[in-house]
């Protein structure tokens, strides 16, 4: 389902019909709004990646599993989920993968990827389907398996490399958070970056960033970069409309997270021409009311950094 | 946004605009779907209640929050959750209500209530938000405030009842839940119908529920009836289709479930005669495929039973 109509559709096909479309992997936009306040036009950040060895999915936003459904990706097909930071725009739609696994029967391993609190987020999601569990369908005689959500939690940090079937793996911290350099906030937490090599392609995706040095160096030469991308000024003058009455210490904060851990159009471009990779592909959009006309401003200020291809991406597209 | 177009429009237009319209409740499916495969045409299964109070989700399957936006309904106007039971087809979005909540800073009290076990879903959830909580937005001199979710838990049983400002919810247990009774599992655990009277209509759900005489009194005259429906024969093809390999013992105990715990179509027609109610809304619609055919068949099935106005609902319908 096409939620808003952006005319790129030429660019969009040459860029999901490489040469070796026939063995590389595809990139499947579940969800493309820079969350974490809902829309009705664009679903919570959450993507697939299509492989031979089965769908990994790369962030998890609220109705991650109805996105799927739309793509036709099964829950059983799900391999792996990587997530590459803690806010609930990108794991809020984990429970349902978890919890609809099980009530589903589906007893194939899953590895969850992701950065340190992981395991906790996990954990609790194990904890609150609980009573659920022990209730079951609720008929008399049924037989309860002892609980095993075939869940594996593997938590990681910038240069943790590992694959998934046949395709490689690295992970790059990037400046989506930026705490006190030292603080123990700053030694507990990270914000990833991922690069997929597989056979016949290499796709870098960027997660939520700023301008980053390491996403630079972790999309060096990728086929495809998807990344993230804010409207700064528009974003800012939204939560000024819809929250007029917010305190103003907490409207800067929120102002100084916009500005330093997102990328504008002219960041995106540059990140892309620096890495040299050779497409990109836009999503995660912080924006509001992305018409056709704004769409085009938005590639025509990525162009003039980055020659190569880009798209602006809808929800369902597959790259 | 309508996801199949089953032609009954006008009989829903007359639901929808009873003469005391600027007063009474509106009830919107969000989804219609009786869950637990993720389909692509519906939504997992999730209701609100629109009152002069706010808005009072009604289950909350995977994605309910993003079928919240496409109903215009924000978060901060959502004042209460109520849960008929705890199968994952209808609370996986519970986690992206209260994480979203969060994350977009609106403190107004939420209640949630349901059945036992609704406890330890909530804390469960608390639990696995609490690493993000921690990160905050992540940036230098972030004030980050105690964690205080503002969530209120109520675990309700067969008899509760309550108000959510000037609308009184009444509880029954029903059959969707049948346990050998007298077993822990039977006194442990309840699934629930609800009534909510409120100024100018009545609506009876009936939540997940075979043939219940406790519905039927609990329903007793209420303008509008939201019942759940199951096409038993084509439901239990479709899993052998499916699931041709699924041991015989699972496959048993689901048609075993199917059979007891959900309503045909002639069933609804009996509960709805037997309650007398003023009208019917079908949802929770375990069945594939509903082409506009067979949606006309069940409300011949459902019409030979009950005289009144029924419709078949689709996700995003207002009542």
């Amino acid at each position: 389902m096409r939620l808003i109509g952006i005319a790129l559709a030429a660019t969009a096909v040459a860029l999901a019909s490489p040469a070796s479309a026939q063995v590389a992997a595809r990139w499947i936009t579940l969800g493309t709004q820079g969350g974490p306040i809902p829309l009705k036009s664009r679903s919570q950040p959450a993507n697939v990646l299509l492989t031979g060895d089965g769908a990994f999915v790369v962030d998890a936003g609220d109705g991650v599993v109805e996105q799927l459904a739309k793509a036709e990706v099964s829950l059983q097909e799900v391999k792996a989920v990587l997530l590459s930071h803690l806010h609930f725009d990108h794991t809020a739609g984990l429970f349902g993968i978890l919890s609809l696994r099980w009530q589903t029967n589906i007893a194939s391993p899953l590895a969850v990827y992701g950065p340190p609190g992981t395991r906790t987020l996990v954990d609790g999601i194990l904890a609150a389907m609980a009573p659920a569990v022990r209730a079951g369908y609720a008929y008399p005689g049924e037989f309860k398996a002892p609980f095993e959500p075939g869940v594996t939690v593997v938590e990681i940090r910038d240069g943790a490399s590992f694959d998934l079937g046949s395709t490689h793996v690295t992970a790059a911290k990037n400046t989506h958070y930026t705490f006190t350099p030292g603080s123990a906030d700053d030694r507990a937490f990270e914000s990833l970056a991922f690069r997929f090599d597989g056979p016949g392609r290499s796709i870098a995706y960027t997660g939520d960033t700023g301008p980053s040095q390491a996403v630079e160096r972790l999309a060096r030469g990728a086929d495809l970069l998807v990344t993230e991308m804010i409207d700064f000024d528009r974003t800012v003058a939204e939560i000024h409309r819809v929250s007029p009455n917010m305190p103003v210490a907490a409207m800067t904060g929120i102002t100084i997270h916009l500005r330093d851990h997102h990328l504008t159009p002219k960041q995106v471009g540059e990140l892309a021409r620096v890495a040299g990779v050779k497409s990109v592909v836009v999503t995660h959009l912080s924006a509001p009311a992305i018409t056709e006309a704004r769409a085009s401003e938005y590639l025509r200020e990525i162009g003039a950094a980055y020659p190569g291809p880009a798209v602006i991406a809808n929800d369902l597209e597959t790259f």
